[in-house]
This record gives C-alpha cells, structure tokens and sequence, in this order.
C-alpha cells in the first residue's frame, strides 16, 4: 500500500515515524529515507537507537526558505536512487520517504523517477510519503491520503520552534 | 502548549507517537495514557522499551462499536486521576493524552474535568491530546489543531487493519 500525510498542518513527520514504531513493534522492519534534512534532529537521534529502523538523509538542511542548488539536487537525487536498492533488497517491510513532496515540489527530483520508483515497488512493501503540497500524480497512486489541516497554530502566537517539539 | 490531533483521517496517534520519539530524542520524559485503548498494540510494545517514555492504558479494548459500559468509565475517569497525579509530580516534560477526545465523546468522561486537568497542568507541561471529534471546548483551549482529514482511504478498497500498520 502506498500512504501519504501532506498538508500545511504539523504532524506529517511526526505521523510517519509513529508509523514506524508500531511497525517494529509488530515485528516488521522499515527504512527512512529523510529528503531535504539532513541535519541530526531529535527524532533521528531516537530512532537510531531503535531496532529494525534504518534511517539515512539526503539533504543539507531544512532549506525552504532558500534555492536549492546542484549540490542539493545531487543528494535528492542520489537518495532516490538508494531507496530504489533498499526496496530492490526486499529487507524492509516499510519505506518511509519523508518530505519527498518538498523535494519533488522544490525540483530536486523529477516526478517520473518517484512515480517509477512506487510503481515498482513490490506489492508487499509498505510506502510511507510526506510533506506538504504532494503533486497531484503521487495523490492518485496512493492508497491512502492524510491531509493533515493546520486549524490553529502557536506559530501564529509567536512561539518559536522548540527542540524536541518541532525538530 | 497544548497541542490537539483530531479529524476522521489516519494518523492521529501515530502523530503524537512520533512526537513523544523526537521529544525523548531531545531528552525530555514522556507520559503516554492511552484511553479506550487496553489491547497491547504493536506501538505500545515498541514504545514500553524506549527510555524516558512511560505508556499506561486505561480501557479494556477498541469499542467504539458498541455501548460503553460502567466498567469503561470507571476506568477511563480513574485513568484522568492518574494523569492528574502524573502531571502533578512535574517529572513529566510531555503528557500525551491518547483517544481522550473519543473518550468524552463517548461520555466515558466529564468536559469539566479534562478542561480543568488541562488548565491546572503547567505552562511547562507539553500536553497532546487526540481522538477523533475533538469537543469544541478542547479546541478553543488548543494552541495548536492539526485536523487530519481522509482524503483516500485503502479500507475502502475493502483493505481491512493489518498488524503494525493500524495497530
């Protein structure tokens, strides 16, 4: 089955990885490849820590404010590639692609090699997708599709992102 | 703050899992009561074994199908007790406060005492709380709402829940 959790709300990340968690807790083994970050946040930090999850990052940092560039590209680029041999090797029951929707939005990646990818992918694996503005294509192949809404935020408040809340 | 996972969409709990996993990453202590919920699922096995996350149920199983019980209330309201103690004690960084909103919706517990057990907690005190069909209330006191809403959903393909990816 192939997930998404997109939307403008908080708890797409955040989503995917519990789903990580029930899945080892059940006995299964996933794989995060984290596009876009790739700085050493709090949740990378923990689920490193946690058996049968394998998590790696293909990006600099979390540039959405600013132009990506050849190098950021050529990490996306080289992440997509790696995923496709992690599901090729049939080890992981879940594959989690975090913020591919960011990367696929922002140009990094081109959108036949992502739906090539997910069209390929065994029946049995499990695709997990995040981040806001998910294109339109990814939306109709996906089994299932999370908007998560922002209703309200403390952003709006004035509070700034905190360590161990939002990163 | 005070955080609420809500909407008919999946992704609810797995969110606020995922934020107690980037939360205890960061080093902070992490209380889970899960209400309605007593079965242990593939998540509550997986997060008994990560350090600095503490998960207790408060119900008997999964009934939103049939009519709750005295039984399932006294439970559910003995559970709110405990995480009164538990706020209280001040060991607690985040208290996620799972299903509470089917909960109250359910009638298993009074609006008047999850209010007052949020606005006696501390500022300090991240509280999560989710569940579909939030009471108005709990929004209005919310400082962040993600609602999340079913965009597709594989169960009606006929896909029924499968271990570690909905329990």
């Amino acid at each position: 089955m192939i997930q998404v959790y997109t939307g403008n709300g908080k708890g797409k990340t955040t989503a995917a990885f519990g789903q990580a968690i029930r899945a080892v807790g059940a006995g299964l083994k996933v794989f995060i490849g984290q596009f876009i970050k790739g700085k050493n946040y709090s949740e990378v930090t923990a689920l490193k820590k946690i058996k049968n999850i394998k998590i790696e990052q293909f990006g600099r940092d979390c540039f959405i404010k600013r132009e990506p560039n050849k190098k950021d590209i050529a990490l996306a680029r080289s992440g997509l590639e790696r995923v496709r041999k992690i599901i090729s090797m049939g080890i992981y029951d879940m594959v989690i692609l975090d913020e591919i929707n960011v990367a696929l939005k922002l140009g990094l990646l081109k959108l036949e090699d992502v739906i090539s990818l997910i069209k390929t992918a065994p029946q049995k694996t499990e695709l997990v997708l995040t981040g806001r503005n998910a294109h339109p294509e990814i939306l109709k192949i996906a089994d299932l599709v999370s908007e998560i809404k922002d209703r309200k935020h403390y952003y709006k408040k004035g509070i700034k992102a905190r360590r161990g809340i939002e990163y």
